[in-house]
């Protein structure tokens, strides 16, 4: 008889957005005149750059001829010129020096956040912030590490870090023994950044427990101040302790081109029950050979041309559109007497609900009101109760009109 | 103190290809100027074809106009037009209904076979044939379903099935209790082709024993008789005991473009450890929405383009181009005195070695003395000892050129 995965039946409701792709379809049916603004799931608007779209069409050829044409790729995922290209651009210019096979590509950090917990034991206990993205919890609870969830949707076993306007969002390492964090800079969905201190601490904490840190920075692209760390590399002895994942995702609109890439640096070690230290490159090397088979070639060529100097000029334009929306967002509801937070290094602003409302009820309200999605802050955690994220994903006109409509709703 | 997936420990050596792959290039470190002929990994070798190419390069264009971008796709991995054809071309076309959310579209069926043992619990007992496609056994060692392994390299808790020249490489269903079994036709890796009635006894089984059967169909577009199965839901009852996948790798070249899909019948249920019935569509649904982001829509296109008049047309002559391979391989080796199996609705050929050679000294002594990739049987697992496999894939006159050489090296 097959039986499930029990593990499955604890998790809560729907994954989020899955649940606002539920609720906004109810609300257009029932309104179907209403011009929806969608500023919730944080998806890019923004067509493909001109370098992008000519490198998806060269790649295309060359697949269409027999000296241009590309099977499985190889092991690690990529062909060299894209992980040299990541190497040069992500890491060596900002002082940060990595070998080739230290990088692992492939077709997101959405998956690769939930699969790395694969390599790790059933028994190593869990640190999230909350807020958090829900896919590095969901993904535990998949995997049997965590207990019931309680009435607030807190898992058992799972050490939850309240991220919340006391500590600017970004909390410090727990006093509790915990063997994996999972850290997020420019933070989805806060919007907040950690600053080098902060990230030393936490590399500090990470080495004196030998725990390991995952540190998803797909945002990285969005921080203005160059002065803050893109990389956790940038700490000193982050690679004893540190996992990292960027995507090309919000860089250069790739959501649905579909490319990331994680870091897991060879002197990163893990232990085994007979107390044995194990490179973790190599256990993530085993995973992605058995359960990957590589990005499309057509994609890497599309993610090498992000970083050609046209690409770098065109993405890095893109960029600077939607952080011009996120100060747009933050300044009109700002002026309309919302509290915002986040939005300066990252195209999410994180603001209060007003009124005392619920997350879910203000989502239903600027949507019934104001006729825009936004994320309900408490589909990241109970922590984020009383907050809604707003993306700056979205064409200058639709974020200008949907701050005036939210501003006359309240 | 961050501890490893210790199950991990229990892998047998690199993964196959892999290592084939090492061995290769040590060998051409050392024979720079070999002409190496690979029909080693199965990988295609024809371009794409231009309904293909065409449709990339119109997806590519789309995605660089506002009007055309698309950034995260749909829960089910792809947008309607995709899994349209699918249930219409792969499907209806053999007299199977489905329904649109009953296909979840991947980026791989190795992605897909790997991992569909997640939402299984951790103490379903697990049948495979032997040999077997690694990924099968791999991942099921990967979550903990296994002890070691022996010094045949089989695992306990793995239930073996010896497909060998008595069962004509197509074992019937067990005496044994079993949870979950994965089968594939057309086989990879010996070339057998299960009929109807060995899939009827398959699924009389597995409801008799409330077992789920994983079918693996990536090699269906190489059956030749159209009254063999393509589908198990050709077969009556299959959608309340079998998940289905199904490639567009093989039949279309899209090894190094990516797309697949995985069928999980709303039929279909298992049992929670308190006894009550969960339909896996709905856990599949939730692992695929949580740990997966979509197809890239350039893809999506390029195997929508696959099921198009001219798509069709190309794509099967790229089929029977490789077919026609086959035959040449089962025809030379076979005049050449090695006795051959499949191949004939396969593109894999599967051939005894001669003069008693073990499958490793067998793959050495191809490859130093003919300079031709095979397979080794033994890499399959323990039965496949004394056979290897060779693949159609390749040019015409490349396939002809390898029988020529191994017939004179031997």
């Amino acid at each position: 008889m097959a039986r499930i995965n029990d593990h499955y039946r604890k998790l809560q409701a729907g994954y989020l957005f899955p649940e606002i792709g539920r609720r906004v379809r109810a609300f257009q049916e029932q309104n179907p005149d209403a011009q929806v603004i969608r500023l919730g799931i944080g998806d890019v608007t923004l067509p493909l750059v001109p370098a992008v779209v000519d490198a998806l069409k060269r790649a295309a050829d060359e697949m269409g001829t027999p000296e241009g044409f590309r099977g499985y790729g190889p092991e690690l995922g990529a062909e060299d010129f894209l992980i040299d290209g990541i190497l040069e651009h992500d890491f060596r210019a900002r002082g940060v020096e990595l070998e080739k096979d230290e990088i692992f590509v492939s077709d997101g950090s959405k998956q690769d956040s939930g699969n790395i917990q694969e390599i790790f034991g059933q028994e190593c206990r869990v640190a999230v912030t909350d807020p958090v993205y829900p896919v590095y919890v969901d993904t535990n609870v998949m995997a049997g590490r965590t207990g019931d969830a309680d009435d607030q949707g807190r898992y058992q076993g799972i050490l939850y870090l309240r991220a919340d306007e006391s500590n600017g969002f970004v909390p410090g390492p727990p006093d509790a023994a915990v063997d994996l964090a999972y850290l997020c800079s420019p933070n989805n969905p806060t919007g907040a950044v950690a600053t080098r201190e902060s990230l030393a601490a936490w590399v500090a904490w990470a080495r004196e427990h030998e725990a390991v840190l995952i540190f998803d920075a797909a945002y990285d692209a969005f921080i203005q101040d160059p002065s803050l760390p893109r990389s956790i590399y940038e700490i000193e002895g982050a690679q004893e302790c540190a996992i990292e994942m960027r995507s090309f995702s919000k860089r250069a609109g790739f959501t649905g081109v579909r490319c990331a890439y994680t870091v897991v640096p060879k002197a990163l070690t893990g232990t085994t029950s007979g107390g044995e230290r194990v490179p973790l490159n190599q256990l993530w090397l085993r995973r992605h050979s058995t359960k990957f088979n590589g990005v499309p070639y057509v994609v890497q060529r599309a993610a090498g041309a992000v970083f050609s100097p046209e690409g770098r000029k065109q993405t890095g334009e893109q960029v600077a559109y939607y952080m011009a929306n996120a100060g747009l967002i933050r300044d009109g509801l700002g002026g309309a007497g919302f509290t915002c937070f986040g939005g300066e290094h990252a195209p999410y602003v994180w603001v209060r609900t007003p009124e005392g409302l619920s997350s879910w009820d203000c989502f239903d309200r600027i949507l019934g009101g104001a006729h825009v999605v936004t994320t309900p802050g408490s589909g990241f955690g109970s922590a984020g109760e009383g907050y809604f994220r707003i993306s700056a994903f979205n064409s200058r006109e639709n974020v200008e009109e949907a701050v005036a409509r939210i501003g006359k709703a309240f």
